[in-house]
């Protein structure tokens, strides 16, 4: 456990640390690309599972911007998740699945595996501080993927109770105001540059955690962190450690 | 356990249980009046706790109609708590205590005790369903009640979460959209018929659990179930049986 940076973390004393999901706490990529895996292997198909889970993630962004944008009302994110899988499908030449096999494989992204510090790391933050999901993923996503993972959130908060997507501001600022606590007094902790930039920039804490696998052996993840960033952390229970949990 | 109806459980099939909180989960008055009567003490008041404690939730649907009302904005419920706490000091004659002490006092309504059977009967009932409180108590009220009770809720859903109290129907309602159900998937519990009721009428499964002493050996509960009620069970444990958890 070698942090890249290590700062004073006295000098932050948040009371409720609030997470990113997807990347952060779990490997959506190599879940996702197992399920992909497993529907292909259901249905005959020859396709490559970790090229398919890129291409779904990558519609993620654009997905949520046709929402921002209002181009779309707001649409939960399992929503967006079955347009972009509608498209990718078409893409990757796949047709004529029952509907039904389409919902199952869309629920993968309920059955996402935590990075191996991501549990004994939050359990031990819980027994200093409050801990919630920050994430875009819908309240009931993060319902099932929490029991799925086993993940020991306080509460459920997150884009859907504000009906905005992060980095919008008022996601943050959600966050702080259901938890009573000034924003300075949340920390968010994201393994992604823009997302703490986008929290420091309405006066939360930042802590940065690097997950240097989520877009797989490729790269593609953010490595170092930047001048948003408070506190760097090499996994959950580094973080833990340095907040004194 | 001996249900006073035993209807016939597999008529309902939730997937998910929402549960009233105070008086149904915890004992509120027992606990307040506890905190009041240290409070007294401390400041060398003499005041019956069990009257103060009673006098302060008298004033909580009151409180709530001025919202409902438009006369006040959306106001948390602590906030609401704290402004009938000062009503209630006045009319106990109480005046010249510390600020931080007031504040410190209206914060008994985060440490209240669980009913006997609700923490097991809560643990047996998440193996089989999703559980959650649907409390006028705002959110992080309901975290700290949360940690402090044990309750080992997927989330926190109420009031808040939708910017109207109970029973306006947006409550009820704003549940079962945040889990992605329909409103008979859901099943309200809680021990007041008038909740169950408004629960009912726009759609949701309902369970009563009698809590013949909320309001003290004075009476005043409501004892038996009405036609607004799907299933009545004697305690917690006894709904996770019936519910086949």
């Amino acid at each position: 456990m070698t942090p890249t940076h290590r700062q004073d973390a006295s000098a932050f004393a948040p009371k409720a640390l609030v997470f990113d999901v997807f990347g952060t706490v779990v490997d959506w990529r190599t879940s996702v690309a197992a399920a992909v895996r497993a529907f292909a292997v259901r249905h005959g198909l020859r396709l490559d599972p970790e090229r398919f889970a890129d291409a779904w993630r990558a519609g993620y962004l654009p997905a949520m911007q046709r929402v921002r944008s209002g181009e779309l009302p707001w649409t939960k994110l399992d929503r967006l998740h079955r347009l972009i899988l509608d498209q990718v499908l078409a893409d990757f030449g796949v047709g004529g699945v029952p509907e039904p096999e389409l919902a199952e494989l869309n629920r993968a992204w309920r059955r996402l595996t935590p990075w191996p510090d991501a549990v004994p790391g939050l359990t031990r933050l819980r027994r200093g501080f409050t801990i919630a999901p920050l994430s875009n993923g819908n309240i009931s996503l993060m319902i099932d993927l929490a029991r799925f993972a086993g993940l020991p959130w306080d509460c459920i908060l997150g884009a859907e109770l504000v009906r905005h997507y992060k980095p919008d501001p008022e996601v943050y600022l959600g966050a702080a105001a259901f938890l009573d606590l000034a924003p300075a007094e949340v920390m968010m902790v994201a393994a992604h540059l823009g997302d703490l930039q986008a929290a420091k920039a309405v006066g939360l804490s930042t802590a940065f955690v690097a997950r240097p696998l989520e877009y797989g052996p490729a790269g593609g993840a953010d490595l170092e962190a930047d001048r948003f960033v408070d506190l760097t952390a090499s996994d959950f229970v580094d973080l833990a450690a340095q907040l004194g949990a």
